[in-house]
């Protein structure tokens, strides 16, 4: 098999969030007295979807930070000055996944040309992110209205409906092992990249199940994935017909410091 | 005077620096055998600016890391969104003053317009970045000809060889309490903002200086100067002429996390 035309799947995590920076309240933390949306800080983005409730359902799908879309835009540029060829995009249905897909696919000079999957099949573990709920996320209409670059001829495999909150480990990996990988997302038979946007519990399953290697236990699990941070990346390379393994990614890392709150009066000011 | 001819002065400190966030032997991380220059990690820039002599030198002068180019760009964006006029820019002689310099003044769009006028009187307390030898700065030309918007003709107050390797505190503020600082710059007398990108040493002596308040102790000065974070910010406004107060910055602060170093080898793949 050409090298050139073999397929490979590469798996990232999404971009910085807001509540990782800001906490769970970061949303309070942004609202006027008459509950109007304004950025507190520079990183908050400028300004939040539209969604068909209130603003409270970001609390629980909380959007990229700019952080975030700085993080996802330079790994698309990366992956452009590396010639990759992504074919296809799927996305977890969190919001800041399929804002990173958007914004990698910017970065590609794609986002006119590829459209972005939405399968929540591929969102996280429900016992630690809908533990009691599973988020409103919102919609492929609503995503579409605020214009991102949806597919909406897709077919979602694991429909919203199918998901329950806080399921077990077994029921969780149960995405990734019931059926062979390929066969699962029907990937499409065209050479290049396969781009899969989730959380860092999809680098974790998804791409040693597609390679072929065994789940770990629930707790190496969870050490492994506090390990990943934002556009951490796998990548998975067919060696014969859906016979995978897991090769070095095509771009490089991303590593940056953190930029801590700053107080001119407590800091410069005061004596 | 009416408020939206004050003049004001913006005080910044610089992006993150490649070697913040990669340690001192950043350069030869990103060196192969034969000496060219590779981006080891997407957060260095995709190229260094041509040196007259080897790019050994910018071991004592870094360039910002692509965070701190994202960080400049949004504090510009940001300025820009809030209508600050900014009518003049001061940058110390560091390469990643001028390059925070010339992204701020992108994200402002003025970057055809206002032309940097590079202060070597500007440069970080020499204790603490020049013990043993002043860095061997890239020159004016050399910064034209690496694409920064100089402006060649400013005769700076200070010339590069007045300073002084490990100077004395004293020597230091010398630079700021010597003469009353409206003069000292020559503040051109137009209404808007006079930006000023220095260290975080700038922010805790210049300022403090123009508002009329006391110098502090040394030992009060590197805890103050410790907790300035990239692109911390202090914000004077002359209040009568040449009384200078300290008031909020026309823009908000930026905070963002850290994203941690990963290998996919040894947390993905490895058992």
């Amino acid at each position: 098999q050409n090298t050139a035309l073999r397929r490979g799947v590469l798996v990232m995590c999404h971009g910085e969030r807001v509540d990782q920076v800001f906490g769970k309240s970061w949303l309070q933390q942004c609202l006027t007295a008459d509950g109007k949306y304004y950025r507190a800080d520079l990183n908050f983005p400028s300004s939040l979807p539209r969604q068909k409730d209130s603003m409270k359902q970001f609390e629980s799908d909380p959007p990229l930070s700019c952080c975030g879309i700085f993080q996802s835009r330079l790994i698309g540029e990366a992956l452009l000055e590396q010639e990759v060829t992504v074919s296809c995009v799927y996305s977890s249905p969190t919001l800041r996944c399929v804002q990173t897909a958007q914004h990698v696919l910017q970065g590609l000079k794609l986002n006119q040309k590829v459209r972005i999957k939405v399968e929540p099949g591929l969102f996280e573990w429900t016992k630690w992110e809908a533990s009691r709920a599973i988020p409103n996320f919102m919609t492929v209409a609503e995503l579409v209205e605020a214009s991102y670059h949806i597919d909406t001829s897709y077919r979602s495999i694991f429909p919203l409906s199918s998901l329950v909150p806080s399921e077990s480990y077994e029921d969780y990996l149960h995405y990734y092992t019931a059926a062979p990988l390929p066969l699962f997302f029907a990937f499409p038979a065209v050479p290049g990249v396969i781009l899969i946007v989730g959380h860092g519990s999809s680098l974790a399953s998804l791409t040693r199940a597609l390679a072929g290697l065994p789940s770990r236990d629930s707790k190496d699990f969870a050490q492994m994935v506090k390990k990943i941070p934002s556009l951490g990346m796998c990548f998975c390379e067919e060696q014969e017909e859906n016979k995978w393994q897991m090769v070095n990614t095509p771009v490089k890392t991303l590593t940056h410091g953190a930029n801590t709150a700053f107080n001119w009066r407590n800091t410069i000011l005061e004596d």
